[in-house]
């Protein structure tokens, strides 16, 4: 692959009142390393050509499906050198799988995909295929949160001893599925979203950011899951306590019917000198607090912060990086593994990009916090 | 009673070292309703009289112990109006039970005894005496508490779906009960404290203030309880999921392991069109938020508060009150209840102030998170 | 003086509808070490009385006026040990100069006079009667503005560059003075308030909290005092540059017409390596931001604080204490300040205490603004 | 010009080390509706190949200086279609006005030239060519800050009757600009800055957003500036006394040697009624208080917000834009007006977009805080 060109990107949907396909888009493009050039938009080959129009690009790669786009890039000299999957649940599992036969590396949307035992079926795929598999979970990308996973791995907190991860909004507190919004209608429908409502769209976000922040895992978890607004078919409120592999302990809790929260993730993780705290509506700033000592505020490109967390920034302190940036710094670090993959290097992934481990992990989460809300019992992950 | 004189209190507990008995006596003479007058303040007479000094009291009513305060101020011509009750949890029923006995009513520390079959046995005295009994869960008596109270009353946030309340302290990370610290210590022992080490400590206020401001009961509960701190005797960390009897659930989390936290009571309750966020460390301010509109934040002593809220405050918005002042709150409603009871009104505690009702539902509270983190499952309450 | 009895207040000022004299009550109680015993609280002795009343006194101690006061209490047996005064601004002067002609040590609220004359006036009387005199300038009571003034003089900070002070409220916006307002009214009526209308009630708060906490003094400024509600006959809104002793630069904005303001009291020190701020409606903070490094948010009552801010707390970290506190800290103050008097100590005042160089720096800072202001020019102070 | 392609951009400056050449890249490429394909980037045709590899453009377009590419551009099918400036400020006015010359549109950062007089030069240059010019004053792009704007032409908080803008960085505290830093050395070089320093980097700024919000203009100011740092040629600190021409007064600050500052840049606006207050380090909300109400948080995205704040978010709230998509607002404005002047529309450039009268008034500020910070005076503007 030529040093000097951008990266080229084929999308699978993102068309029309689609939220994440463009912020995709914005997020890929950021760093200028990559463009999007094809695309299988939409369910109808006109509303992918409108996308496409809309996207600006090539009317000739604005596909009516994505086998049509797998085959008619694999034939071109100038061929995407990967698909970014942005379709609601169901499809994730199919795009990848013919991605990957097609040759192509996967950038894909969380969850990875509609269920467990389809995760199983990914994972299989991926080791196959030995190309380069990325899972977007955006809040990974920030440079605070690469911050918090630096000081947890440095032990200053000392052992870790109870976290707490939260992540509340409240767009679904009414029936908007009953209404026809596009965003809801998918993600309350089982057979488009898979089997976890809230759990699978944002649960599943703040588990990951739990075991990535603190290279800790979940050993066992004792949840509760609920549809709180009538007739809804998936839950819309889940809490669940949580034992880690450590033996500390704690809670997750998320929820869509918390009315007047926006995006409230929020992670607290406390040792046993200190803690930290981070809010991904202030996300430029992660709070520190120690048993003896004064509270501290870090802020996003400090020179006093850790190579990985000032590696991530592109502006000086005070200058605001938000949700797009951080989703950016995935598709750098896709990027870069592109490019390694390009060169043969082995394990090309960088630790710090979500990849297939963590779709497993994010897929059993579900699976498990379904079934133990069930019997309202602890149960091992 | 003369209406014109200041209310008399004797004390017991708040010797020297004591945290709790100096705030009571701040609390109880900030709003010039009440003065203390005597004591028993320790458990040597040559303590409690160095108290009494301390204190500036007549140095003939600092007391060796409280059968003899009892005892000799029943008999002088100006006796005591009242009791105050700031002992580890040990001695609150015996106090209790003999200040009952003697006439006197009693205005207590939490929790309201030690074990839950003991706060049955005070709830029969209370009963039997018909005398004034005061709790002083703290929290109650902050005007935006209050406030909190009253839109949860008006139902302009619909029916509540969902609670969350943390209670969350870091000071006893390290095994502090070891180093002879006064507080630590009898905290720790199951002697003198009950079976309940962090939940019976601050649990107890989250669940209390929780009920409080809802007016909703916990219905079940299924919670977890832990002893972090290796050798010490009781728990010092815990969470429980929560069902309240109108369907609504949520989580309570209460901790003395959390490093770095102070002082971290929070309360949030969700409805179905909007919600309200209040923090103890930051109690002048009440935060609502709305599906469909800008979020609030509420200041102390604002002219559009709730009658209840805008009561309770003695200073225009934006000068703080604080911890002293919303216990001095709960003594200014004791103090109406003593001329109310003195005037012999029926039912004269004011429905703002806790009493025996909160004294029994909180020590099941205790006793039932204990039961249920044995068992690892739900329970009724 | 016995050293176990209280000290006993007598105040001048404080009857119904007013703001100040019941805080004075609380603060000079709030640590057991002062009561309130005396008073001429109004312009009448019937509503003198009716105050006396509701501050549950003596009835034979609520006096018609000072002068009646001044004159029984000296013959008393048990007399009162100092005189509080809360009374409008025009009286500070006479009853100052006669509590201290009767020997009684003096309790002032603050501006310490109506004019800078009438304060040059006071200076001697006070040095003539070598009488302990304190002035309330509230806010240099909060523990944490006496850790900034620790900070400040420990040169962490290292030259102090720039400072930014300011004190802004809303509740003049609207003519309140026309509608009868107690408070609004002697404030806007220069013969009962003196010449500074905003700059004297609030702009000398904002000055003395920066002298107070940077040990600087202005040297010069450039002020621009206007009365921005029509009708209104005393500045309502002052802004000012500044220069300081030592070089540093910085500015003063006081205003009672920033509708939607509380009490915003705000001091910004920025020195060569960092710098720190305060706000009175947050008051149990302080930030510390640095150079290079984390911000810092310094909590009340934390074990790192300095001794000056440590021995000024009353609660446990997390444990809010307000204005009442801040206030009970100058009381505090001047109660050892008579006890070392008593004891004929020399230079019986606190450093920590505001006293009578500082009213007289107040009432200077109050005539130079508005001399400033009318030639909207530099002028040395 | 073709409706589905993406408007070209030619870049003069952003080479190696710049900071706002690889934001206006980022900007302008944000919403797909620009690319950067040619560039002179530097002093030196190396640095400049060099800079044109880094952002992957063609190498052929990658020019050795500004009068080459506008020549070279200018003679290809597929020119470029405007010319962004984002050199230090002495080369603001030639390049533009050669751009101009050239017939190309032009977007140039702030300030707009060096000193007044060139401004004069480079409005009739504008106002000549007919060509779209459009000044990147990026707070101007954020949602809130046109929320605030519209606040404000609505009249809700009534007559506006006092402002206090700040810029408070500290990243000049020391003398940077003798160690070679690039950012620090042309910005303090009189020749390459023109005679304003903090003033004109970032008290500009602070002056546009004022009058861009408030829809007022400073009418007389009464300003101080200073060289806080020694050896330091321009000023690095300004306060400035300001009246406005509806009668409102109120303070401009703007300092790059506040230690611990970021890049606090906050506008509060008090009118009858109520206020604003905006921070550009917490971007996504906006406060407003109220005389008699709560105060308000506004997010952005909010259903309830203006239509002008509303349209230029991507994102649902809570997931947080920042400085990029602040910027690329602007950008977004610009190629609207493009395309409206290819359309030959009339008046094509946005008001929400600063234009030449921004750069006018902009210059002018800066000229006029010099003449009376020499003079301690009040000056007309």
């Amino acid at each position: 692959m030529a040093q000097g060109r951008k990266l080229r990107m084929g999308m699978v949907g993102g068309g029309p009142g689609a939220f994440i396909g463009p912020v995709h888009r914005m997020a890929a493009e950021l760093d200028g390393r990559i463009e999007l050039v094809a695309g299988a938009f939409s369910q109808t080959a006109e509303h992918s050509r409108a996308a496409g129009e809309a996207y600006r690009i090539d009317s000739a790669r604005a596909y009516a499906n994505y086998v049509e786009m797998l085959d008619a890039e694999g034939k071109r000299p100038d061929p995407i050198d990967f698909v970014a999957i942005v379709t609601p649940n169901h499809l994730h599992l199919p795009v990848a799988l013919a991605a990957l036969e097609a040759g192509f590396p996967v950038m894909s949307d969380k969850p990875a995909t509609a269920t467990y035992a389809e995760v199983l079926q990914l994972e299989k795929a991926v080791a196959k295929s030995q190309l380069p598999y990325g899972l977007t979970h955006t809040y990974a990308g920030y440079s605070m949160v690469r911050e918090a996973r630096s000081i947890c791995a440095s032990r200053r907190l000392g052992t870790i001893r109870k976290v707490a991860v939260e992540y509340l909004q409240g767009w679904l507190s009414a029936p908007l599925e009953t209404t026809g919004q596009k965003q809801a209608t998918w993600r309350s429908d089982p057979a488009l979203n898979g089997p976890g409502g809230c759990i699978g769209d944002i649960g599943v976000h703040a588990f990951h950011l739990l075991e990535y922040v603190t290279a800790l895992s979940v050993e066992s978890l004792n949840a509760a899951l609920r549809s709180v607004v009538p007739g809804r078919r998936l839950d819309d409120d889940c809490t669940a306590l949580l034992r880690m592999d450590n033996g500390a302990t704690g809670v997750l809790m998320a929820s869509q019917i918390a009315a007047g929260e926006l995006n409230g993730l929020r992670l607290r993780v406390y040792g046993e000198k200190g803690s930290i705290d981070w809010r991904q509506e202030d996300p430029n700033r992660l709070r520190v607090k120690w048993l003896d000592g004064p509270e501290e505020i870090r802020h996003a490109a400090g020179g006093y912060l850790s190579d990985d967390a000032r590696v991530v920034t592109r502006l000086p302190g005070g200058h605001p990086e938000g949700y797009v940036e951080a989703f950016a710094v995935l598709y750098r670090e896709f990027a870069d593994a592109l490019v390694a993959w390009h060169q043969k290097k082995p394990n090309s992934l960088p630790a710090t990009l979500p990849g297939i481990r963590a779709a497993v992990r994010g897929m059993r989460f579900i699976d498990r916090a379904i079934e133990s809300s069930k019997s309202g019992r602890w149960i091992n992950f």
